[in-house]
């Protein structure tokens, strides 16, 4: 067995779990939302930049307007699921890094001075957070359904006013319900993914 | 408790795992790449595309080269560490969706038709894949360094000959040496990252 990680950590986060498209009633508390991010936070990004932001949709007014922008595939399940999180990215996390970062503050504006760069590195640092938070929700037994289906352009606007946040994904929380999957898509295997160079 | 997986494996994978830049000389084998792929291939991407592609750096001429796109601070400990993966997404993914997605096998024209949307979509679930790529690299018990401090452009033109991949990380990979680490770094609070509206 090449894996430290035990059989039941296994299949809690990676082989049982899967995609919910239907959840119970049961709901999900700021308690679990919190002991998942205070897990996934360690997970590493570059420069300890952390540009994820995590918008908890609970309100049935925010909720509705999230449904606007949503693909039309993806509202019923956005309308029933137990929580709705808003994932996006804030692109003036360069702000932080003196705190963040603190043994080469300066990258504050060395490295992330431009706009353009901290976009393209919010956007690709902002989805490994968005990978460890999938992974986190499964951490607390609880299915996600993350979504990329949707207006972002509308998202950004209506629930970040500043223009500075992406939208990355929208991630359905709850546990799973009656029909909750399909069954299973097949995986590419270890020699289509993996080359020896 | 909110959390249902085991403490053991929270800091296996989060707590007390850390990025490492410096390794022991103890081989990494193909048998333990090939678990940790068997592992994280299952954890969830848009329309189940499967983006991201591996080379392990096993050649000395391999490696020198590489070391060549490498930005001055990461090439040190990019040829000390027992293995280097270049994780890169192949942007002409929709090719494998009528397999891998055989429930819409239309979503390689209809969704995936044009370049540019399979280049954001591959950026994003690419990405989604390398942080599921490090969990998975925890999880076989062995310490990621990965890494973003690279001339891009002369990584696809050198390693990826097509034209059709995008270099995203690079990740050395082995056991924790001496002075593998400097101290955490701080993590922002759950209050300055999650909102409720």
């Amino acid at each position: 067995m090449s894996l430290v990680l035990d059989p039941t950590a296994q299949d809690l986060l990676f082989r049982e779990a899967r995609t919910a498209n239907t959840f119970t009633d049961e709901p999900v508390t700021d308690e679990q939302m919190q002991a998942i991010y205070d897990l996934v936070k360690y997970a590493p990004t570059a420069f300890n930049q952390q540009p994820l932001r995590v918008l908890l949709v609970r309100s049935p007014e925010a909720r509705e307007r999230l449904l606007t922008h949503m693909s039309e595939g993806n509202r019923p399940k956005t309308a029933a699921a137990p929580l709705v999180a808003v994932l996006a990215v804030d692109n003036e996390f360069h702000e932080e890094l003196p705190t963040q970062y603190p043994h080469f503050p300066q990258a504050k504006d060395v490295i992330f001075g431009e706009r353009p760069v901290r976009e393209r590195s919010a956007a690709l640092n902002g989805a490994l957070q968005v990978g460890y938070f999938i992974i986190g929700v499964r951490a607390a037994g609880l299915a996600a359904g993350p979504m990329t289906g949707f207006d972002a352009e509308g998202i950004n606007k209506d629930f970040f006013t500043d223009g500075d946040h992406s939208v990355l994904a929208v991630v359905n929380i709850g546990r799973p319900g009656e029909n909750a999957w399909r069954p299973r898509h097949p995986r590419l295997s270890y020699d289509e993914v993996v080359t020896t160079v």
